[in-house]
């Protein structure tokens, strides 16, 4: 760590200083306070009012003072030791405390001209929190200096170590709220300090605040004890220093030597692992605040207990405008605060405690790895076409995922001095075949290894914790700063972090339409062993069900792509990685599986995203008679066997073979940016003809897609249906009655003119299918005759 | 807790019991190696031939000598002290271990007749395993014992509290495994302890199975010390027994005399509870067994350490069939057992050894809390008409929640004794305006109060904690057991759990087929605070996308309920408390909206599910003009504003009122036991006439649910589109065009025959909004003519 001063130095403020910083305090609480309650006479200049009172009060005060507190104590030492550190708050509704916080440092008006450092700038600051059309009561991605939310609790201290990996001279602050702290994903974020290098990986500062509560209860941890409480965080591997009390100046002397002495700390364990390799895992500082809930707020209302009781957790006056005690009491509150020391005649903060803040680029609201579009560099890109297969069409491969691990272990390499690439799985980068990754790289881990263990290293671009949830908060935190990264995951465990996908994708959406944020890399999800492929895991590990949550976030934000085999894979996720802005969610088998595209193919596919395979077609210069649709490896596999045998039996029948790898082409080009036009889906699809459409997924998700396209009385969609069981690859198919013979016997049900020729093959399709039953329950695994399909007759 | 022998004794084995305890573990060894292994010569009378071998290997042997190790010692403790136990398996794939233990004990071959205490039935038995059509390598439904399958990893603790909550006499035993630990769910379950009350509940003994490592990586907790481990599990409030080992003898002996002391602890504490009310928290004991991953199994393959490492996790020898070294391995393996000491002529497990299992409900396989349909007891309900809500047609009500909060109340009095009914929620209870529940209950929390508290008792019936996790888990664990429950939680942050639903809704389509697996209650989870009302949270808390992910799952298991008021919200809740074997989620309002229906149009129309609300629609004895339907408290008020523009604009135009409670309803009767048939279907919705349908949630749900309807296409469907912020509830509709201008002006569009008569209402309506926007940016709230609509044109 660089820091300007290597000298630590703990001692008590300075009279002055602490003045000026209480002063400071002061004046967070104050705009926090006016945020909540002010529409007109923000600076108390007459007496408060009815008519000053916003109409309907919204806001939480109860975590807002103790985080006004602490940011003025970090302030102090970026300050002091010139450091760069970003802020992030974990407790929900800490709005008023951070926007107050980024006004006062000045980066806010540079943002937003129009909320100015004067007067008029205040009132407007104030009217516009939890306003209609304004910014909410969380740090939402308007707030300067922000990369989480905190609109759902759990995930603000994997944020912080995402953003601290390959930044060896940032410090994260995270605040962690003690309700917070009660979620399972916050939980077991505390381990991921095994998992950060000191050496290449910056630090991470958590200050747990135990304010007490949450909205009506107590919280768990302000109610086990200081034993307990101190021993949980040992476990945890952190040194926990504890700070309480309630007086502000004693509370601001212990905060003061207590940073002065984390910093020296953090400093020691840095420069004591550059010197040796082999230091053990340092136990990193962390503080514990313990303040009361809505310090300095009212002590009573109406004789209720307000400050240090759950009661100061939203709005503690709830009618000033109407209750005329209340509305004094309110005054009572703002001026207890000295408004008229704390801002100049213009309603500027004074100067001399605006020197307390950082300048520039040390301001946590001003601090690029919060906006990290402003750092992000391209990734440097090996040819993906480098990686492709030679094919023959129909010949097993050696798994996609295995394939397209080299292309990445490729990109590992091209990037190691840039360091800003990552892969995260939980414990599942090998079982997903990208196991060529380790060629390049090595899993980070900074407890100790033993001789057996394979691939752990100190540093490495992979990170391998069995927790989904920290994997998808450590990725957001890395690219939120600016960075790339991939999530490997199994397809049915996605769904564990539906609702952080919800909110990043929700991120992207608001930060979409803030010119000042600059764009981030997108966030890349592959799901390798995916529904079909759960031969020794079952019903379990089956649920495609995480591309209908992906669909129902904004167009702008999201794609779904499935790549019927390695070639289209390589060149999917070359298009990921290179991408902006998105969820990007890839499906892919990991199973060795017939492969169906030369590379060159693969790209002009992948590139339109879906298109006729004219190869598997026999409709060459005519209107087809049926449409054989499918997305994804294993329905492109049946759909295939299935024109195979409709092409062998029936070679008068004209059949389309039409493979979708990007599944937003399918919308109506008015519903999302890649849908196709009217013309162009008709065309695909015809007008009138039966489309007999195999999907990855749920079948209705098709459905959704395409219920206002011409012909969408003509889909009929095969997928996934909640029917499965520890069994063979083909028998899942049949279970949901997407194999290749129900698929022709779904065609022929659509084509009533053959009916009289084609009873014969419905029989047929109808034995096949018992003889596979009977089969795999003596055998165990697939007939020969499905492992050996012939293919010849597609290129007929 | 009631034990035969009250008199703990904690001595060293005796030789002979200790040999036959090393003997049964050696049986249950057996069992999971032939499961995993063996097609034929289940009792190795004949030299092992490749032909005995599966063709397909698949399962995971790394965990399971370790749970049949801790198997054996707690049938020794049941035993011993005639203890009522169940079994919770965490660690993934535990299920060659407590299917063989379950067999041994004799529940399996009387549950499953076919899979007999022969030679026969132990070929069936080590056939079924991960064999198509047979059984997962997880505790799947199938396994007699299990109340957790272990898929999913995250939720063991979870569900063993939920087991325990209000079963005294219960000791759920609950291995969690080291790779499980690592998830967020599981890392703050460990909490539940603060929720448990010694006298009025049972006990959960956590046995953390520390084999080091998941499938390519050693576990974080393996690698922290000794020291950072016992701290950790201090603070988290556990009084922690580690035993550590490979020498099986030594460690019977340890594992004996751990179990009698703990058992002494635990009885200590529950006498000392029950003495002294004013106890403090107690320190329950926890077991950290350290035992080498694939115990007992292959040191080494091919040069390569198995045992106690990693490479143990699924099966250790890969090819016996077709490499005769291998083959010779394997069979030394199996014959390390000495299965002809273990098992009769008949290939029955010797009688002596046979003993050592507990008999009849004392075997944990055949526990019936692990079967809770068989212990469950109907609620005792009150009248839900007796809660009514007297109405005039469009009056504001109190808040929907607010008055089933009295039914609740109600209910948790009437069951009291019973003791088989419990409230969950992350914090949200008083939020979500289920107040009146206090007024019959507290919540349940075994930590300090102090004065200020509200609600907080060592026993209730609420339990809060934040984390959607713990809540849902405990819950599955309470209804598993055979009792009843709600889980309330808000709209958006239920996706959190979607993962966790998932798994339970396939654990109820799995033992729906299982004839000897009783029903359960129903999982009742109630969202207020959902998408249309986050006046004060904006558009992190904006997500009705749950329903999409629980309409993927079985039509068999779900069911959605959107009340549009009071009256039906009590309908439709009574409904849910008495129906089983569903997952049945309600949405529902917590702000004072208006009110529809009378306590009996209610009834009449939740008992339809949908229907034509006569009073709001003009189309008496004529096909309508127009169907405007609606689904949601929001889109009911909106499309009901819309209708009365309309009817007052145009009283000429015939409009169809139509209410859709039960989302099912929509879908074909073919796709959904709810779903009504084409003519019902067409019946209320025309086959030809424009629906305008206003939907709680995200738009394309409901194209979803009817696009094989005839009349589909004419179904144009307004609801959440990602679109919101902190804004007043009206101008959430507006924002997502689903405010009743806009669907007049919808339902204009779509009549154009009147388009001459109708420019100036639909000018009026862009008006409107103009007005509003203008409005709210002002004031901060909706006009006054929003908020007090004139519904006399509706019944006029």
């Amino acid at each position: 760590m660089e820091t300007k001063s290597l000298e630590i130095t703990t001692e008590n403020l300075s009279e002055d200083l602490l003045n000026k910083i209480n002063a400071y305090w002061r004046a967070a609480n104050y705009l926090s306070v006016g945020q909540i309650y002010l529409h007109e006479n923000p600076l108390l200049r007459e007496p408060l009012k009815p008519e000053h009172i916003k109409k309907m009060l919204l806001g939480h005060w109860g975590t807002t003072p103790g985080q006004n507190f602490i940011y003025v104590h970090l302030n102090r030492i970026i300050k002091k030791y010139d450091l760069d550190m970003i802020y992030v708050s974990g407790p929900g509704h800490g709005g008023p405390a951070i926007v107050g916080n980024v006004y006062l440092e000045g980066t806010y008006s540079e943002v937003y001209p129009n909320i100015s450092q004067d007067e008029e700038g205040l009132r407007k600051l104030f009217k516009q929190f939890s306003f209609p059309g304004g910014i909410p009561s969380h740090v939402s991605p308007e707030c300067p200096g922000s990369i989480h939310e905190g609109g759902e609790l759990g995930y603000s201290l994997s944020h912080a170590f995402g953003a601290a990996f390959d930044n060896p001279n940032l410090i994260v602050s995270c605040v962690v709220g003690d309700g917070e702290a009660e979620t399972g994903p916050l939980a077991t974020a505390w381990h991921s300090n095994k998992f950060l290098n000191p050496v290449t990986d910056g630090v991470v500062l958590p200050i747990l605040h135990l304010n007490g509560y949450k909205i009506a209860n107590p919280t768990i941890l302000a109610r086990i004890g200081d034993e307990e409480l101190e021993q949980l965080f040992l476990g945890y591997g952190w040194k926990p220093y504890v700070i309480e009390g309630d007086d502000p100046m004693e509370m601001h002397q212990q905060m003061a030597i207590l940073l002065d002495k984390v910093i020296g700390e953090i400093k020691a364990i840095k420069e004591n692992a550059a010197k040796d390799k082999n230091a053990a895992r340092p136990k990193w500082p962390m503080i514990i605040l313990k303040s009361p809930k809505g310090w300095t707020g009212p002590k009573f209302v109406d004789g209720k207990k307000i400050e240090g009781n759950f009661l100061a957790h939203q709005v503690p006056i709830k009618d000033p405008a109407t209750n005329p005690e209340h509305l004094k009491q309110l005054a009572d509150w703002l001026r207890s605060y000295k408004p008229e020391e704390l801002f100049d005649n213009n309603g500027r903060l004074n100067s001399e405690l605006q020197e307390l803040a950082p300048s520039g680029k040390h301001r946590m609201g001003d601090n690029p790895n919060a906006n990290g579009g402003l750092l992000l560099q391209n990734l440097r890109m090996p040819d993906f076409r480098d990686y492709g297969v030679e094919m023959k069409r129909g010949q097993l491969g050696s798994g996609d995922t295995l394939v397209l691990g080299k292309f990445i272990r490729d990109i590992i390499k091209a990037n190691i001095e840039q360091r800003n690439f990552r892969i995260f799985g939980p414990d599942e980068t090998l079982s997903n075949k990208l196991d060529f990754v380790f060629e390049a790289t090595d899993r980070q881990w900074e407890a100790p290894v033993i001789d057996t263990d394979d691939f752990l290293k100190k540093e490495g671009r992979v990170m391998e914790m069995l927790s989904e949830h920290q994997c998808e908060g450590w990725l957001e935190g890395y690219l939120l700063t600016g960075r790339h990264g991939l999530f490997n995951c199994y397809e049915a465990f996605i769904h564990i972090i539906d609702s952080m996908f919800n909110q990043h994708a929700k991120w992207l959406k608001v930060t979409s339409h803030l010119p000042w944020r600059r764009k981030i890399a997108s966030l890349n999800i592959l799901l390798a062993s995916h529904v079909w492929r759960q031969d020794h895991n079952g019903f379990t590990h089956q649920d495609p069900g995480f591309l209908d949550v992906v669909m129902n976030k904004k167009a702008s934000v999201v794609r779904v792509y499935l790549p019927p085999d390695a070639n289209c894979l390589l060149s999917v996720m070359d298009h990921c990685f290179r991408s902006r802005q998105y969820v990007n969610v890839t499906v892919a088998g990991k199973h060795p599986a017939p492969q169906w595209l030369s590379m060159d193919e693969a790209v002009v596919h992948c590139t339109k995203g879906i298109g006729i395979w004219p190869w598997a077609s026999n409709d060459k210069d005519v209107e087809p008679d049926v449409v054989m649709a499918c997305a994804g490896d294993v329905p492109t596999l049946e759909t295939l066997a299935a024109v195979s045998i409709l092409r062998e039996h029936l070679p008068e029948l004209k059949v389309r073979v039409v493979n979708v790898v990007d599944l937003m082409k399918l919308q109506p080009e008015t519903e999302h940016p890649h849908g196709l036009n009217t013309k162009d889906f008709d065309t695909l699809f015809t007008e009138d003809k039966p489309v007999i459409f195999a999907f990855h997924g749920y079948p209705w998700l098709i459905h959704r897609l395409t219920y206002k396209r011409n012909n969408h009385v003509n889909f009929h969609v095969r997928g996934y249906k909640e029917e499965g069981t520890i069994t063979t690859p083909f028998d899942m198919t049949v279970l949901n009655e997407m194999d290749r013979y129900h698929l022709v016997m779904d065609t022929l049900d659509r084509l009533p003119q053959l009916k009289n020729k084609t009873a014969y093959l419905k029989q047929e399709m109808q034995d096949k299918l018992i003889i596979h039953k009977n089969y795999i329950r003596k055998e165990g695994m697939d007939m020969p005759e499905i492992r050996n399909w012939k293919w010849e007759v597609l290129e007929s």
